[in-house]
């Protein structure tokens, strides 16, 4: 591959939200220069052989952007193949337009693969629909900026607030408020819904709604981290619309053992009912270090097979240690024979049935019992 | 699989920016109801034996509309895995949240997969960064019609047109004329910046640029087809940034023929000048059909097996009447002597070199002649 620089918006959160494009250009990486708001798993899409250089947070000052930049050039003049990646997507509220500016200047190829803004996926995630008939018939998104003590953005509130339709926005934790403020004092009525969204698409998303006047005081007593901010009558549809964070699983991490019997539908079964699902195949999973984490809430073996693939990944005195903290769940006489001979009681253990049936009994393990 | 309609937003044009999970959840599909405005490569990534339903239009009318959720709903019950498909994003200014809404009401589990809305993707691919620092804090996203009869959008056009910042637009034929009118009519500057962008992301993209007025002049005497139309200071850099329909091979399409012997990294070197690559062993690339449709600009042989792997597709007496109309292009001995025992005269013949030297020579040929 001849040297080239990709400037890839990677999506709004979910490691799957990036375009294709975006995934076979850092298939082609030799250096991959990430803003940390980049979810770990997308830097496992570039070879794991290619240099890795973390370039902190969204905001940088002038003289670390100018860093960035210098880096990225030189980079590309040793005759790599760069994938610059940002969060969202690198054209709307980033920097995307000054590195490729500099990249001109210093006559480096480069290229600009889109992403979905950040916005975008979090309200599809959070059962927004950004537009709809009668909602208005415009879209702001207004540009936010990180608490770094920078000038505030100067905005006309008076044009921006009188527009009506929808406003997006995405803020950190002190100028939420201050967002919110100068909307209502510019006319945006106090009870008119709006609606924050802190990780949004990811199993950690976090949803607040109220009028602005009910979220301004929400986020003066529990501030919260970066956020989306969303205005407008569309918000009132999350009520009927949301599907993500409501599922039984939502939250909840599922690791999927291989097995040589079963095919592994029993993933797609599970990301259904909202789990974030774990394949032991997936390139570039450490099934003990995730164990040793505590960041799998329930570990499933379809066959025998599957349970002697993670005794032989983890170790097999380790294994019920590992799985201590964490609902094992087997289908099937053979894989929890398999189970208990290391030691591991199943929490969850049919003697058969489907795939679906399996799901939904791990579904049903995590719903919030009835009263 | 489970029963599930999945709402999907397809991205802005080019097949390959779509999402990742928006291409796990065709590959998952039994049945595909798309908008005609999908790309037909999109439709790929679902199993053969899918069920495909074009259902027309991005404009339905109410009762077109009614008839749309109604077959999704359908489907589903019938136990399907259904993928609803638009271009761009579905909640974006398309029929998205009615169709959320309808399943809600009866009942049917859904997913919303967003998608790269249109203007990001064609203003990415225009080389114009949809916001920069002094081009204004906002980006204010417009509902287009098409130019269907009904009513026009009932915008509050001082506002928006206060507002400043960037504004950006899927108009049809029509209405651009009007929408370019109306904004300079309520304050936006006759000479400010804006760009009218026809298939954006694709070989065939287009991009106008000029002052207000002249585009609504440019638009008067020459209508185009449905487009993107961005107002503001940012499409000034379109000058130095744009990247895709500046490269040498922009709108070609090259066909490139499996080696045993070679990798396929020409496919990639020939993408970074800018062609988009068939590879003839991508599913559901027919290469005859390509051919006979004269939908390839260039084939390129890297080896004899490559050229065997083409006579055993088409048939050898096919060969050379298919590549009568197309640039055939071969690297080493062996590739020249295979195809010209076809019958068939390599316009571009490369004795030996690296495959970089090779794209280079094609991207060559097809470069416009120094006068």
């Amino acid at each position: 591959m001849r040297s080239i620089v990709y400037l890839i918006g990677a999506g709004p959160g979910a490691p799957d939200l990036i375009t294709l494009r975006g995934f076979h250009c850092l298939q082609q990486a030799s250096v991959v220069i990430y803003d940390h708001r980049v979810h770990a798993d997308v830097l496992q899409y570039a070879p794991a052989q290619a240099e890795r250089i973390d370039v902190g947070g969204a905001a940088p000052d002038a003289s670390a952007q100018d860093a960035i930049c210098y880096l990225i050039a030189e980079k590309a003049r040793e005759g790599k193949v760069v994938a610059r990646l940002k969060r969202g997507d690198s054209f709307l509220f980033d920097h995307g337009g000054e590195e490729a500016l500099f990249l001109h200047e210093q006559g480096i190829p480069f290229e600009v693969v889109p992403g979905v803004p950040s916005a975008i996926g979090a309200s599809a995630y959070a059962g927004i629909p950004i537009t709809y008939p009668g909602g208005g018939d415009t879209v702001t998104f207004v540009r936010g900026f990180d608490d770094d003590g920078r000038e505030r953005t100067r905005l006309d509130w008076d044009h921006l607030a009188g527009l009506g339709g929808t406003m997006v926005c995405n803020a950190g934790p002190k100028q939420l408020p201050k967002m919110i403020e100068a909307l209502v004092a510019h006319g945006r009525p106090a009870d008119e819904s709006a609606a924050i969204i802190v990780n949004g698409t990811l199993p950690s998303q976090r949803t607040i709604t109220g009028t602005l006047a009910e979220l301004a005081k929400a986020v003066e007593e529990n501030p919260v981290g970066a956020a989306i901010l969303i205005v407008g009558r569309v918000v009132n549809f999350r009520e009927h619309l949301r599907w993500f964070d409501s599922r039984p699983l939502f939250g909840r991490r599922a690791l999927v053992m291989h097995s040589k019997e079963q095919p592994d539908d029993v993933a797609a079964l599970l990301e259904q009912q909202g789990a974030a699902v774990l394949l032991d195949t997936d390139a570039g999973i450490d099934v003990y270090r995730q164990l040793l984490d505590r960041k799998v809430d329930v570990v499933t073996f379809t066959s025998a097979s599957a349970v002697l693939g993670f005794l032989a990944s983890v170790g097999a005195d380790q294994a019920s240690d590992l799985l201590a903290h964490t609902v094992v769940a087997t289908l099937g006489p053979a894989a929890a024979d398999a189970v208990t001979r290391a030691n591991v009681t199943p929490a969850i253990q049919l003697p058969g049935g489907s795939l679906t049936a399996f799901a939904d009994a791990i579904a049903a393990h995590f719903a919030p019992k009835a009263p």
